[in-house]
């Protein structure tokens, strides 16, 4: 059995890889060269979408946005009009619940089905095959699918039925990239205030202020003094623009993510869209013209 | 030597009582008459402000704001008038930094000194002398505190010089008040997608969206179902007020917590002033129109 | 000559009637069956976008967002895949730049051409003929468009080449929709401040704090009494999440407007979306439980 | 009889210009040499706080904030300790509405009265004696007060009861305020489309987006490259900051007001505090990087 995969991206290519790596025979298609050819290094074929769709009983998407899953998968033309009823769609890209809900009426409506179950963690976790998922599924399509999310992730969430990963997907990034506007305040008044940084850490993470990012990601990136991205500012804009939209479409109110969605623009207007999104502390820093937080060589942070 | 103790508060009882009790000699002042009557039942003397700057070598002050302080220490006829030089003002109220910063100078000029002490953790963890401090003093004046805040305390972080404790208590506190409307919107968006509550935890506990009010505070208080106030929404907004003010002052832009502070006046506004602090999400589903996040019974967060 | 007419909802109606009644032979498409028959009965012929674009060299579309101008114009299929070279698209829909731009790459691509003209004031002004229109064209195609326009409205603004007319749209309805926040908050804390509405007004009208929603929508609105939608909550929150997209995918940051598209976002949520836009003074006294501002009967102006 | 009058700043030195020059005796205070020997030149006579208090029966006080109005009036060895029964302090400075009624509670308390006055329009109008006022008071101190208002002032309010005009006043400025920072938005989006600044005011100008600062203080202003302060940055900051801080303690939600009050926040950060306030357009652009908006030379707003 070939299973197709549709998008090579930087996430896309990492996982493809697993799964090619790992015993599952794939035909894969992107818009741009070079991933193909080296999945053809490991194995794979290459095929366009209708190829995919006509060869494959699952298929893989991995794109960029929900307009991408749309055009590629539901338009006229697209990989639901050339699959067969059966054919299961397994979109792990991180899109708008509207399109995830297209998805599955579509699937539904030709006798196909269709999993949910966008990424978690970084670009370096997919290449090795340990990504996180968040799954939206029905328990047999879910059942189908998790052979593959095995291949290539370690933690794997079944969230609820169809639309509930794109959901959780939202949820959490909301919290995670929201985070780091949040710690890009507190360390820019910790900065003007004269504060020794790494006692701020020594009070901050023994407290219910800490978080997530600013204990695991922080202290490996901005304030290490490396802002390459992991997950870039443009990326978290991009995400941020969805869940608020999201939010905006159901009818909840989020007035700190629309806040910090705003100074996500900002990075991106003064030019820190391609930094690693804890920068952000270097925007507020910047904006404001406070000294960037940065640790001393040496911090342990407290056992 | 006698300890003067001037605030017998929500807190300020608790941390008499465990100085008294570790065999300090305390005379102390309230303006309201049963918790002076409770720290006499300990052995305690009672004195006014002045009977007690007279008395005694250091006098601890654990006032509501910094209106207080001002009045019963610096002002004329104040605590500093009736104080002998060499005495030690050990304030552990949570206050604004330019009171912090008067009653430095002030006692400087006098020949005096200070400590800014506040106090972290909830009344409960005060009454077991079980507390967090954040100093701000010269290293002879933290030595010289330092047995007070033994006796009261388990976790004791020397911040930095003068002004540093009060500091480092807006800093901290900045964090650990907007993660609860952050959660708040991140919890409501889950409940209207209509996510299970447990299974959302299970996601955000394991990324870097995980917060310590989120994994710590929240699911033994709003998400149990207990709203009752281990830290009120209406001294969250107190402090939060503190916080952007002082931010404001120092020209440290903070739009995500000026943002967060609209949120907790909403909450005061619609009578949720004396709910626990967790209870912003039950505000902002209340405002919605969303059911509210009631973990099921027996939930078990992932090990 | 024949000019096609496609999208008579609320506003376009009104447009299609005068541009009829004023000496144009129109050719009408509507996805609702009764306002084709209105027009109809005014001389005009119906017939599907595929038969508008077959017959006539103008079109003029009047669509709720850019997704039906995408669908019914651009999309395979669509009214300029059965155009003739020459043909000129009138889009009088206020929709996103992104579309807009497409729309006049297409035309160009294909020898057609194409103004952007979207509609100001509201919709018993387009049933009298007395709109305002906010026109991007280069010079030719406006003289072009000028008789329609002129059939149909009684300011038109020349503001610059294709797509500043969509462009120049967003920035007035920018201001337009969130002075209506601006107001609510002013009237609400001037409620809760036990102030006299119109002794608040005679003081507002007379200073720099003046503006165009207070001075001539307001009283006669909700300040009145009156909360039937001229323009309502949900429209205005539509055009707000349009200009929030647009301003954030051109990088200029827009905290004020984000603040409060998510303000409307409330009211949406509790029930309001289908009142006046300036009900929202309603909202926020509706939250913060305070009186309604109503203005006392007989308040007059001052001169 | 003689005048009181403490408080010879920007906008004082004018007021008790025009009402030693218009027949009324001064007995004038500042603690800045200066513009008191310009008050004598015109006849005034100096006097200490208590002396004025001591010698006059009405006491005009102009002073900064409500901490300078309750040190000076209010605290022990201030004005009203030195004032006999009867005398009517006419309190013109802008200031925190509690301050005002400590003010009005302590006066009536000691058998003297108060009003409540603050000051509209800019420091060349008090010059001119063409100030505009917004008096909270009784009939009878009102009609008492109204001599020395209409030498002061052109404009006179009277907006309701003790406290009312301060009150009045914080609404008013409010709205002027923040209107700037919407239009900084609205005209940075404008830029960024790179649409014509005067096309874009003729269209604003017409429709329910115009407003006071646009259309009367913006095009002599930061439009016409003028940012030298007629109202500066760094006061509409203190203002809005005394503005949200009675919001918030009157629990009326503001989130309008406080995203604004932090971008005036960054305006201070980046140096532009002794701008005028219409220059937030300017740092808007500064921010984001767009390319200022100045009107062209010879610009004539439409009819």
């Amino acid at each position: 059995m070939t299973i197709g995969f549709v998008g090579l991206g930087k996430m896309g290519r990492g996982m493809a890889s697993n799964l090619q790596t790992k015993g599952f025979s794939l035909m894969v298609h992107d818009v741009v060269e070079a991933p193909m050819t080296a999945l053809e290094a490991l194995g794979a074929k290459r095929g366009t979408p209708a190829e995919i769709a006509a060869a494959c009983d699952i298929v893989v998407t991995m794109l960029p946005t929900g307009k991408e899953v749309a055009e590629v998968v539901l338009a006229p033309g697209g990989i639901l009009d050339h699959a067969r009823p059966g054919t299961m769609i397994l979109d792990m890209s991180t899109i708008d619940p509207e399109t995830t809900d297209r998805l599955h009426e579509e699937t539904r409506r030709r006798g196909m089905t269709a999993v949910d179950a966008p990424v978690g963690r970084l670009a370096w976790h997919a290449d090795r095959g340990q990504s996180l998922f968040m799954v939206g599924a029905d328990d047999a399509d879910y059942q189908r699918a998790l052979p593959l999310l095995q291949a290539m992730g370690t933690t794997i969430h079944h969230s609820g039925g169809p639309g509930a990963g794109t959901r959780m997907k939202l949820v959490n990034n909301y919290l995670a990239i929201i985070l780091c506007q949040l710690n890009a305040e507190a360390l820019s008044l910790s900065q003007r205030f004269g504060l020794d940084l790494g006692k701020t850490l020594d009070v901050l993470y023994g407290t219910t202020a800490t978080n997530g990012q600013l204990k695991v990601n922080w202290p490996n990136k901005v304030l290490a003094g490396d802002t390459e991205p992991g997950f870039s500012i443009d990326l978290a804009h991009k995400d941020l623009t969805l869940i608020v939209q999201a939010a905006n479409a159901a009818r909840v109110p989020v007035p700190v993510a629309a806040a910090a969605r705003e100074a996500f623009s900002q990075a991106r207007a003064r030019g820190y869209g391609q930094n690693d999104f804890s920068a952000m502390v270097d925007v507020a820093c910047d904006i404001a013209q406070i000294e960037r937080a940065r640790l001393p060589k040496g911090y342990t942070p407290p056992a």
